[in-house]
C-alpha cells in the first residue's frame, strides 16, 4: 500500500519554520521572557494542529486500508498507540 | 530593568529549525504517517525543552529582580500565571 | 453493536479515586505546595493511563467493527478525532 | 515558614472526587467508549485548573517568602522547576 499523500500540510509547515526563525529573532533582539514565551506556546499550538491532521489521515486512509488487504489491523493499533504514548 | 539574555537557547532552537525542514522532507518523499508523527514528537519535545529553560531563566532573573526594585512581585506572578494558562 | 466492556479498568479507577483523596488530605494536613503538586502529577499521569488503555480499546473494537456492519467508518473517525481534540 | 493554607481547593477537590467516581459508573453501566472519554477530558481538565491554583499560591506565598528570610529562593527555583519537569 502506497503511503497517503500530506502535500496539503507543506504550507503549515513551512509557517511553522517561520514561527521558529520568529522566535530566534526575538532572542536575537533581547525581547523580553515572557513574549518570548507567549510566542513558543503559538508554536506548539501550530505543531499540535498539524499533527493531528496528520494522525487524522492515518486514521482515515492507513487505518481503512488496513483491513481490506494483506495489512494487519491490530498491528496498525499497535503501532499507533505506540506513538501516541510517546 | 533589562531583560536576561536567552542567546545560549540559540543553538537548539537552529536544531528545531532543522527539524521542521526534516519533517518538510519528509512530506516531500512520500514518508510513511507514523514515522512523520514520531519526528513531530521529537520536534515538540525539543520545543518543551527549549520553553523550559526560558521560564526558568525568567523565574531566576526576572521574578527575583521584581523584589528588589520598582517593579511589582505580584503582578509579574500574574503575568507567568497568565503565559502558562494558555 | 454492543459497547465493549471496560471493567479492567475499574481497579485503576479506584485507585485514581484514593490519590484524589490523598490530595485532599495532604490539603487537610496543611502539607508544603510542593508534595501536593508532586501527587497532582502522579495523579494527572494514572489517569492519563486509563484514558490511554479506554482509547485502546475504542480503536481496536469499535473501529474496527464499524467496518463490516451498518456502522460507518469514517463517522467513528470523525468522533474520535474530536474528542482527541478536546 | 509554614505552609501556605489550599483549604479553599477542597471544593474542587470533592468535586474531582465526584467526577471520577462518575467515570467508574459510566464503566459499571456499560457506556459509550467515546461518552466515557469525554468525562475523562472533563476530569483531566478539572485537576489542571486546581493544579494551577495550587502553583499560583505557591508562587505567590513561598518563592516571596523564600527572599526575606532564611530561606534560599534559588533552591526554590530549582524545586519547582523539577517539579514542572516531571
Amino acid at each position: 500500500m502506497k503511503n497517503p499523500c500530506h502535500k496539503d500540510k507543506l504550507t503549515s509547515l513551512r509557517r511553522i519554520e517561520g514561527q521558529v526563525r520568529g522566535v530566534q529573532n526575538m532572542i536575537e533582539e533581547g525581547k523580553y521572557c515572557v513574549d518570548i514565551l507567549n510566542q513558543i506556546k503559538a508554536l506548539k499550538n501550530s505543531i499540535i494542529t498539524v499533527e493531528g491532521k496528520i494522525l487524522e489521515t492515518h486514521l482515515r486512509e492507513c487505518i481503512k486500508g488496513s483491513l481490506d488487504g494483506s495489512e494487519n489491523f491490530d498491528l496498525k493499533i499497535d503501532e499507533i498507540i505506540k506513538t501516541m504514548k510517546r
